[in-house]
């Protein structure tokens, strides 16, 4: 290794390296997703070519490489084993390019993405990407991960968003597709195998993404109702009269909103907790003019056909945030919980309720002081779960994620729907793909990187 | 053969089966592009079943198959050469079920698409994929070829519409990820592999295609400017200020308009033919009550900024009929060209108006009483192009091609933008695809049918 290490070294110069007590915590915290190994080293390129020759010599030596961008995929996806060069795209991190009437961004993928939104937000336009982790996670780890998120329901997964990708084989081959255009049938459209691979197939370096108008006006709702049914039918109700404006519906079940309530002191929750499920939906229209009176418009058809029991609109930013907080800033009641399993799904929207309603009961059969707390995109068809069992042992995660993945796996849904399936779900692989696909994704694992020297471990 | 034959009979039965006279037009009609040959026999299969045993069959013989949809994607993706197996879908045209909640429509590949619009309009909603041929082209071949369209604008590619595929790869084996989720991380996302892949990599048997909502509306305008920064301005005013709804933005070049003026006379253009571009727009809304206003407000925004000089707005159907005919029924006026090469191209849309003037410049010098016409789909940074030269040989064609390629090298465009590779555009694929990506593509080819035995001499 020592002969290696020297020859790394010379590649990405002596900042670029990373040994011993150098290699900080930044790059082996697994936040709680498993655990990281000591890596021989770590390494900072600078440019595409520096990761080609690295990956030429790691593969010539047979040196396995994990991928890291901002170790934000809360799956293990970026942990390395001992021994492992860790590549962390960090320091490539320049935006090259936006083109104001193609609508497009060029960029490295070490380039975090409120640095990719503050950047298309100057130019006028909005990156639709975006997470809650947008202060850490990198282009090229969305990219690699094809990660979801808010705006799903309206602007796609990340996947709808990237055009063009330049990335590294594990043999050092440059492939650079840069596309800039919507369209181009020109062959097979190779970006599509490499997004979404977790770091497993090549390791992006530069990316291009389109950009889209920015909304000119946001208007939020929360809501309460009483059963299911209308939770399916308010969503029919929004996605038909607000056309494509339909920014978000995201859904929570009674127990998280209670918890909420009970558990987050500094949350105000909007509504009394007197309902069986709470929406929150946003519309980003177009018009300054009408776009609010046409979402109360829509509200009050939704109440006087008795979708909707009860509700707030968002009069304010600070309103907007209040409400959204509700959704996503729940981590003060989340530490109260002691050990917690976290769970990101996705199912035929119709089955939503009965796997709630399924995995509640059969949790509850095994840890009876269980807390199941269940909450998504429902639009997307994709719910996230919050599982505290009192213990926080493999062996419980191991009989929580058996009992969720099982129903998951009875209802045809899959085990990740966003976060990947990266060193966590390994296991579960097979309970939402066929024998025959894992076969396919293992042949073309082989095929691009025979030597399995692409992030060991991850996905396959 | 005659062994082979006999076997392939018996799977597909004798109804299933056309051999010698009884193999119709249908099955080698190239409409212009380029020669079929004499297939050994033309297959019918019922279900995913027979197709999976017939691949095996060949697979085994080393007998090559061409796939077949509607035969409607005009670059010979779908041409059988002499001793071919064809292998019709035609009669898997089952549509199994449409989920109303998810929003979702389950179909064989044989379905016609216009038949699968109808289905998905009796069920209250659209299935956004949309061109000319929807009479005759199939689903399956719409997915083998990423099919563009009209409505790219607002719903994307064919891609997008996908949510899941059943396939059968070259050795038989079937592969069924029949996912009807927005979202589903669980390994590499093999569907989008085959999407696109012209029938080289698999044969598509069945589909989860994604259904929209109902636009409640449809504005059309078709409206004349004098320069082509104009266009992007306008394009730019009505992505801003019509949110999700854009539906459509057609360019036409003058000489295109003029040209339909001159030489179809059951057209009716509805401006004086005194300006240098013209776009036809659609938006499609949600709203009865605004959306007419709106649309109108944002017309009168572009006309006081200057951007566009003179324009109509469709008062009823038959209205937007007869301006959509001008931009897509100039057929009779097509036919007084003689002999002409049609293109389908894609570029940065900047670039666009300087490839128009540099191919009619270019082909003007080589061919002095050429006419070239240009339009396309600008929001996709989408061209066609339609060249007559007064000589339809081959090496008028090669000619023309050169030129028109070269140009689209120059500017990091792609040789086709919608109908893919086919055998038409073979020796053009390396101009718009690196080496290295070319090489991965037949690595790819390599993999997954190593004999060879689809689709032969298409794409690669």
């Amino acid at each position: 290794m020592g002969h290696l290490l020297d020859d790394l070294a010379v590649i990405v110069d002596t900042s670029g390296i990373l040994t011993g007590n150098d290699i900080g915590s930044r790059y082996t915290d697994t936040r709680g997703h498993g655990a990281a190994g000591v890596p021989a080293c770590v390494l900072r390129p600078t440019s595409t070519a520096q990761v080609s020759s690295i990956l030429k010599l790691c593969n010539d030596a047979g040196r396995t490489v994990v991928p890291q961008g901002g170790m934000t995929g809360l799956v293990g996806g970026g942990t390395p084993g001992d021994g492992d060069v860790v590549l962390s795209l960090e320091r490539m991190n320049v935006i090259e390019e936006i083109d104001s009437t193609g609508r497009t961004m060029i960029a490295e993928a070490g380039v975090v993405l409120e640095t990719a939104h503050d950047a298309a937000d100057d130019a006028g336009f909005v990156l639709p990407i975006d997470l809650g982790a947008r202060g850490s996670a990198t282009l090229g780890g969305l990219i690699s991960t094809n990660a979801g998120g808010n705006r799903v329901i309206r602007y796609g997964m990340t996947r709808q968003s990237v055009l063009g990708l330049e990335v590294v084989l594990a043999d050092g081959t440059v492939l650079t597709s840069m596309n800039r255009m919507l369209k181009n049938n020109a062959g097979y459209d190779l970006k599509q195998m490499f997004i979404g691979s977790e770091g497993t197939l090549c390791i992006v370096t530069r990316c291009v993404l389109r950009l889209q108008p920015k909304p000119l006006t946001t208007s939020t709702a929360f809501v309460g109702m009483n059963d299911f049914q209308s939770v399916i039918g308010f969503l029919a109700l929004l996605d038909s009269r607000l056309g494509g404006d339909l920014g978000a519906f995201e859904v929570m079940w009674s127990e998280y909103y209670d918890f909420v309530g009970e558990r987050c002191p500094t949350l105000k929750p909007p509504l009394p907790a007197e309902h069986k499920f709470y929406v929150l939906t946003d519309a980003l229209g177009a018009d300054p003019d009408g776009d609010k009176e046409r979402f109360e418009a829509v509200l009050e058809v939704a109440h006087n056909q008795g979708l909707i029991q009860n509700g707030v609109i968002a009069q304010s930013d600070a309103d907007r945030e209040g409400l959204w907080a509700i959704r996503e800033g729940a981590w003060e009641g989340f530490r109260t919980l002691g050990p917690m399993f976290t769970y990101d799904v996705s199912m035929p929207i119709l089955t939503m309720d009965g796997f709630a309603t399924r995995a509640m009961v059969e949790i509850e059969a095994v840890f009876p002081f269980a807390t199941t707390l269940i909450l998504g995109h429902l639009g997307d068809g994709n719910l996230h779960a919050v599982v505290a069992v009192g213990d926080g042992s493999g062996l419980a995660h191991r009989k929580v994620n058996d009992i969720l993945y099982g129903i998951i796996r009875d209802l045809g849904g899959s085990v990740s729907a966003e976060h990947g399936i990266g060193t966590e779900k390994l296991d579960y692989l097979s309970w939402s793909r066929t024998d025959a696909e894992v076969e396919v994704m293992r042949a073309l694992k082989r095929m691009l990187d025979p030597k399995g020297i692409l992030n060991p471990g991850k996905v396959l």
